[in-house]
Parts: structure tokens; sequence; C-alpha cells
């Protein structure tokens, strides 16, 4: 999408370390009237895909998921981290690593709230390795429901993780997928899917 | 607001303690239809206030602030919670207690997001001891911005948090005010901004 890209190259930051700071847009301060707009594009690329629920996880998926939800007219169920896997039988769970924070979590959802007659639309800021795609993918499978695609606002196409979805079958769109950002100097993979 | 008030009747659920679920719209499944209706709301009520950012806290108060902002036209910025108190010197930080979870945490914004120039609402989903608001607005005054009020969705006014910070003369806005939960019956306080 090349609103998103353009807005990464002028307000995001590469620090050493391969690292991309985008936390004056997408992950602490929110440029809310922005991200509707991504989410109307991505209620546009899955119109008419039966999508009934978007699955997001805490904290920095919800503001996305949120924009997508408002235009796809759905709800949104947020997956919790905990800390241990030692949770109650009411809820699906499924074990995820975070390389952004180093730390393993169990991302848990309700079993209200995930049934066979769910088609999930799963949503998130980031896709990397595709550890909490993967860990979501999971949920959603136990609750018998099933996986309309998987949509980032930022794909680290470097990194493989939605590569790999993609060869597994599932439908994976980011509004930016990066390639590499070697010397700092960012570059996109070719966007085929905008209007 | 009639229409939340009705929707915590027939959604909510009161637990033994006096505990109220609303997870099934608003803290874990998001009824994002319902609560883009809610955040129209509190855009009416504080339409020129002045106010140009809106500040939530992590994870449960994202949703509804991006509502808001979305009808306001305006940048949210989200307090990241920590566990410790050891942290860098280019954010804002203060402590609060969470009842829900009986643990304390630090919360923290980066001096990038917020300065002097910043006429703020703050928005979370729940206001009962009035634990994260103060600390909320502990960190905008730390900035030197001004604080246009404080919007909860449920205020639990038998908790006295929210008629506190009233006292305080704070403008404190909630959708739905419980006065009391007996023997598991809502009742809720008059409800005189709702056009």
């Amino acid at each position: 999408m090349k609103l998103l890209e353009e807005k990464i190259i002028s307000e995001g930051k590469v620090l050493p370390g391969n690292i991309l700071k985008v936390d004056g847009f997408i992950n602490h301060q929110l440029d809310v009237p922005f991200i509707m707009q991504l989410g109307k594009e991505v209620a546009r690329r899955f119109e008419g895909a039966g999508v009934n629920k978007i699955v997001t996880i805490e904290a920095s998926g919800i503001a996305i998921a949120t924009a997508v939800a408002s235009f796809m007219n759905v709800p949104v169920v947020f997956a919790k981290k905990h800390k241990s896997g030692n949770i109650s039988d009411d809820v699906y769970c499924a074990g995820a690593h975070s390389f952004t924070h180093g730390n393993d979590y169990t991302a848990v959802i309700s079993k209200q709230y995930l049934s066979e007659k769910d088609c999930v639309l799963i949503v998130d800021d980031f896709l990397a390795l595709g550890s909490a795609m993967e860990c979501l993918i999971d949920i959603i499978k136990q609750a018998g429901a099933s996986v309309a695609g998987c949509v980032s606002v930022i794909e680290k196409g470097y990194q493989g993780g939605g590569d790999k979805l993609r060869a597994e079958g599932i439908r994976v769109e980011s509004l930016a997928v990066i390639d590499s950002m070697e010397g700092g100097k960012i570059k996109y993979r070719p966007d085929k899917s905008e209007a």
C-alpha cells in the first residue's frame, strides 16, 4: 500500500540490528485517522471472503483490528498474553515466542468467543518470523473455526514468517512487505494487491 | 447512555463479589460496531473542547480510545505497563495499582509523544477506584500538557474514583455509571449528558 510505504520511509526509523521503529504511528502513538485508512483497505481486500470475526493479540494488534472490524462490521476477539501455561479449562491456548521482548508467552482466548461457526481473519501489526500468527492459527483450529487469512500492517519479508504461511496455503496479506533494510535503506516487495 | 445501559443488562454478568463481567463486548471480545457508537457519543460530548490527543493504557483501553479518536480525528497514545520502576530517561512514568489483577505496575509514555502543546482526553474502559486515571493524569502533568477530561465506558460509581476526580475539578464523563450491584441487580446513576 503506497500510502503506508511512504509513511514508513518518512516517519519510521531503522535502528542498528535491523530494528524498524514505527512507534510514532502504529505501536505506541497511534495515528488513528491513518490506521482507519489501513483498516478500510484490508476490508476491501477481504470483501466477500465470509469473514465474521477478527482475531488479534494484545496489545498493539488491537487498534488495527478495531479499524478493520469497523469497516467489516464484525467483532474482534483479542488473545491475552499469559506468562504461564497454567490456564483454566474454559479457554483455548497456545505458546508463542516474542522476538521483540525475548520471552515466551501463552496466548489465551475464552472458548465462549470462538466456535466452528467462525470464519476468522487474523490481524496484527507486525509479521516477522510468524510466531504470533502461528499460535493464533493453532487456537482457531482448536475451536474448529476456519481461517480466512492473515493480515499484517508491516511484514518483514526477509524473516520468512509470511512466506512460510503462504507455502502452507494460507492467504497472507501485508500492507507493506519489507524485503531488506540493509544499510538502513528500506526495500519493499512490489505490491500487486492495491486497487 | 441508554444503549450501553441496556447492553450491560442484557449481555453483562454480575458475579459474586460485585464483579461485573462484560468481556463479551468490551474486554476480550470487542463488539466493534457497538464500540464505534460509544466513540461517536464521546466525540459529541467533547466537541469544541480543544482535544488534540487521546491517552489510554494497554490493553483494554485501546479499542474504545481508537473509536473515539476516529471521530475526533486525533492520535492516540497508549501507556505501556511495566513491572518495574526501572525505566529509561526518555519516558514519563507513574505507578498504579490494578485491583482487577491485584498487582502494582508502572505506566510509561515516551516523552516524544506528549508535550505542553497537548490538550489530552483520557479514555479507558473502566473507572472504579481511579488508580489508572490518576496515574495517567500524573504523566500528562509531568509533560506540561493539559487534561480536557476523563472518559470511561463503565464507571463503578460506588467505588468513588470518578467522584473523587470530579471533586478535584476534572471533567469526568462515563457512558454508564453503576451506583450499586447489590443482589446482582444493577442500578444506574441518572444520565443527564445524552443528546
